[in-house]
């Protein structure tokens, strides 16, 4: 797969994680959702920090610590930092979103969105 | 700067490089091209991996060991190894090419394009 727009499964019963690069301190995915979300009540509590960019589609994120929603469209991207607790709340039921997410270890702990300059 | 596609300056005279996030093993970083290239003769010859996404234009790489030209559009992806000489033929003269650039260090040296299940 070399591009991230191609090989889009017809089904997709769940979502669909695929690691396209990494190494030591960093890993690369993409991740297909077709109306798939978090499930109730589940919040993501992770080791690294995740910067993630919606390359197609629509979805909603909740965030903790400040509590946030965040409505996402292509392009958008957002810094989560460790341990920050966030869910996917909502993707696009009819549509393909696509995510390309990098998680890295790391010496910094941006906030969301506010890495960039 | 919360979105690739937007914060695009009118004038460009050179590259743009602006870094999103990162941390110790990891730098993520947006670059705007309008028509840039590589200096003549001018080779990459980086330390890190470094996987290269085209969010947006059209652009030509050259890459050495082995020789390649890979022409690249929109989703177009490939990790480019440490020390794999690289260069940017051309971008399209009147388009905004974007990239999306991630370097890492790392146990793994995947070739281009070869590291996605």
């Amino acid at each position: 797969m070399n591009n991230v727009f191609k090989d889009i499964p017809a089904e997709l019963p769940e979502e669909l994680i695929q690691v396209l690069a990494g190494g030591a301190g960093c890993r690369i995915e993409r991740i297909l959702s077709r109306g798939h979300g978090s499930p109730e009540g589940f919040w993501y509590d992770q080791d690294e920090h995740e910067f993630v960019l919606l390359l197609s589609g629509e979805a909603e994120l909740e965030l903790q610590a400040p509590a946030e929603r965040r409505r996402l469209g292509p392009g958008d991207w957002l810094t989560i930092a460790a341990h920050r607790r966030h869910r996917v709340n909502w993707t696009h039921p009819q549509r393909d979103t696509l995510w390309l997410a990098v998680f890295f270890a790391g010496d910094s702990g941006p906030a969301s969105g506010q890495s960039g300059p």
